[in-house]
């Protein structure tokens, strides 16, 4: 693309007139935006994850660690960017990056996208959003209703009130699970006879006040670090935040949970919150929710529900029931940006009372006044884009029944890899899925069935070099880029506990198909039989256990 | 626009089709692009601020409360948008918008938008982001020297180090204030023979362990609310958040700062971090930022300099002066979506050691582990988006000559505007311009003689008048929807702190011209001539005062 007279030259005029409209389509900045869309459709359309470039090459690309002098043309900049960025970004909508939970957009969402920036609306108050404001809440609304299901009235009574507010929209779940902890110590400590409430006065004075020795977080070892980042955040202390056992399905162990409960009372201590996972980042799995909710209420605890992933399960009439109890939480993570196929920077935290955010409000003298409908009264954040309108737009655009079979096919997809795993002779599946999501691991078929005998001193010794040849397969296919797993570090009660790293997919991307899974497996079936020295020594160690 | 086959069966086909690339351009969705992109250029350039519409009408167009059970089409869907949402959304590009931060937008970073948004990469790990990790670390590099200006050396050696971070992306100045805090929280209480450190033992066990009765933060009065946020979150407390008493420029005493913290100290508590203002959201007024790091380093406190609107004027060569001392921080708050010209969400925190981040690290098994270059071990955010490349863009095709240049014309458009609001015989400037912020209100002329004379009883009874009055003109004025100021209230210095509503304006918007400013005052003046009941009880108080 030539050079062309956009903006390159430092004075008003020039600079000015990056900020007025551009006579589209054939005006130069019209060009550019067609060249954009091309090479993103061109680039969106590569079956692949990542080109091959190492990391430090890349870097080497961002190195001028000062603001550039003069201007740039946009058009020489375009190509910069599509030379060393956009090239090596990762194809998270490729069908076979099932690695992680990020996937496939719908493509309407794009040019609603750049709507959604052009408004340039800032959602913390009426005066910078307007429409958006009750659209934003309307959206709270929806999800709220999701959850909890309650009648026409309260949605009317609450929905557009002022002072209150059915949950917060954010960035991400982190910001979600954060707001709803802060929610729970607030109300934990509040303002009493002789005391002005923890958010006034501190958490120290707050222990004080209750006579309470510390506050603790109990849920599963399975649950999301932004848990621990919560307490930290928040000043528990991540050591008050306690890992609560799993049975062999990684489902917090009800009875492990009142035991912990009760230590922690007899110590002088206070259950802050439990915390329910309805689908574990690692392995999927949902919580007994409706007996997490029966402990919570005999220990007077809030109770929160991470649904951060799962959450949109509960749009399936054939799964919904997996989050049975979801209903009786306090509060409710659910990431849009997950499974509800909505771009990046979409997180909500629902609350079932109305009022439970007045124990985190804020207000200033120029916006959030008293008494008004600005949403940043009531978020952790400021300010805030327009993002809650790409899940108005999915929502209606999808629609629950549309949701229902992207969710229900993508749970069926996940037990067909299952299966498909299981035939083989040389992987295994180590976490079955319940929703769209499986671990799994290349075993040698003699390695295999050396495991197959339960040999506890067999185990500790042959998972050591099984986890590396894991770690190795997992590296060189995303190095690789034709298809992307993740891994992660599991305990899994088949291996004794056992430290064990797995393969973990997500199948959430409704264009990966039957064949592509096939490939992954061949794929890393190949790149194992490679790795000679770590073979080497796994067959090594086999044989000196005789 | 007519229905299409776009999308609203519910069946599988159907379904993935809106997963799959659209033919472009006479495509269904092409079409609608074309369709979304010149209504948005169309409402970009109405010189209106909104539409006038009350919020409760907005309301009953989004009620709905269950997620809709069928598909729309996208092309029924988009309608709705635009005729409801679009439609009576905010101007905030409108040159006659100048009563908050947000302004207009460069044009080249709409098509960067849906580049952006397309590509869906989540920065919280390099498997999910690959070449936009580096680039964010670059783009975090650049304001890092426009604040520190440390060597090449310092760049080469820390910038893209896996272990260290010159700062955190994220959404807004928000999180970023709450995290300089969080460092300096989790530093103050570090870990140390016998005590496991704050983030994992909590902030009592902290306290106990350092022998602090409590911690505080200093600020001006003039700091953001979201300090109060970010001490009610971290569990120090709203009220050990003390406000210091600024001089008659909105600048804290350093007098009173340097006593207040004795105060603590003799009081057994302890000073955390001491906050310097860049930039008040309220008066645009910077704090004595050299003097300030000389107390903080006295009282060996974390100083922290919330530069969130003001730090782009570091780009300018003629005013980085105003910001003296900024280089002394420990930490700088910076929103990109403020004075560079950015979309809402992204902000900034930037610490002056690469090492800062250790004290809120934190790992997981399946992302964010030891060594990896993952951003997401440093944040306060879990999974973001790639907002950063607009920054990184903005940077690049508009220089800092250019930043220099918009930041030079919006601080003389402030000066302008304030000597032409002297001019007027019904007007008063009540806050000067520092950057291109300034406050004023209407007052009658007889009135203003009145006040001239500085007789306290005078001030007192009329302000409560004069403050309805302004309350008046500025609704009046958002509703009409021809321009728009903001309001807030201050207690200045010349009214002897009498509690004064008063016209915010920030003049950031490079298309703003003085004609535009002449108007919002003649529109002021004749929305004031209309408030007969307001001035009938302003002008008995005068007649009562004898």
């Amino acid at each position: 693309m030539s050079k062309t007279p956009q903006y390159a030259e430092v004075n008003q005029e020039s600079l000015y007139r990056i900020f007025t409209i551009p006579e589209a389509p054939d005006s130069t900045l019209g060009r550019i935006e067609k060249h954009l869309s091309e090479n993103l459709m061109g680039f969106l359309g590569e079956h692949i994850v990542a080109r091959e470039k190492p990391l430090q090459a890349i870097e080497q690309d961002f190195q001028g660690a000062t603001v550039p002098e003069d201007p740039q043309f946009v058009s020489d900049h375009t190509e910069f960017l599509l030379d060393k960025l956009v090239a090596h970004s990762v194809h998270t909508a490729s069908p076979r990056f099932i690695g992680h939970m990020t996937s496939a957009l719908p493509y309407f969402l794009l040019p609603l996208a750049k709507l959604m920036v052009g408004l340039n609306q800032n959602l913390v108050k009426i005066e910078t959003s307007k429409a958006f404001t009750p659209l934003e809440r309307n959206v709270i609304g929806m999800l709220h209703h999701l959850v909890y299901q309650r009648d026409g009235d309260f949605y009317r009574r609450w929905m557009h009130s002022a002072q209150h507010s059915l949950g917060a929209f954010c960035s991400g779940g982190t910001v979600a699970n954060i707001t709803a902890l802060w929610v729970a110590r607030n109300q934990l400590l509040k303002p009493t006879n002789g005391f002005a409430g923890i958010a006034a006065d501190g958490l120290a004075a707050g222990l004080q006040h209750y006579g309470y020795q510390r506050l603790t977080v109990m849920v599963s070892e399975r649950g999301h670090y932004s848990l621990a980042k919560a307490a930290d955040v928040l000043g528990i202390g991540r050591k008050n935040l306690i890992a609560v056992p799993t049975d062999h399905n990684n489902r917090v162990q009800i009875a492990a949970l009142r035991e912990k409960c009760q230590q922690v009372e007899a110590d002088g201590g206070k259950v802050m919150a439990i915390i329910g996972v309805a689908g574990t980042t690692e392995t999927g799995h949902i919580d007994p929710l409706e007996e997490m909710a029966e402990v919570a209420q005999q220990v007077n605890a809030h109770f929160h529900v991470d649904a951060a992933w799962g959450g949109a399960t509960l749009m399936s009439s054939r799964h919904r029931q997996l989050l049975a109890g979801i209903e009786l939480a306090d509060s409710v993570t659910i990431d849009a940006h997950k499974q509800m196929y909505v771009p990046m920077g979409a997180g909500l935290v629902l609350f079932k009372d109305p009022s439970a955010v007045r124990a985190i409000e804020h207000h200033a003298e120029y916006i959030i006044r008293h008494g008004s409908k600005d949403l940043g009264a009531h978020t952790m954040e400021g300010s805030r884009s327009g993002m809650a309108m790409m899940v108005f737009s999915a929502l209606h655009v999808i629609g629950r029944r549309g949701y229902e079979l992207l969710i229900d096919n993508s749970i069926e997809k996940a037990h067909y890899f299952a299966d498909l795993i299981r035939q083989q002779d040389d992987f295994e599946v180590i976490t079955d899925p319940e929703l769209c999501l499986l671990t799994y691991r290349y075993v040698p078929e003699p390695v295999k069935h050396v495991l197959e005998q339960g040999n506890a001193e067999h185990i500790k010794r042959l998972t050591p070099h099984l986890n590396a040849l894991t770690r190795y397969i997992q590296k060189r296919q995303r190095e690789d880029g034709q298809s992307f797993v993740s891994r992660t570090k599991l305990t899994p009660h088949q291996y004794h506990s056992e430290p064990t790293v797995v393969f973990r997919v997500v199948l959430a991307n409704p264009l990966t198909t039957e064949a592509m899974l096939a490939d992954v497996l061949a794929e890393q079936r190949k790149i194992a039989s490679r790795a000679t020295s770590l073979l080497g020594a796994l067959y090594t160690e086999m044989r000196e256990l005789g």
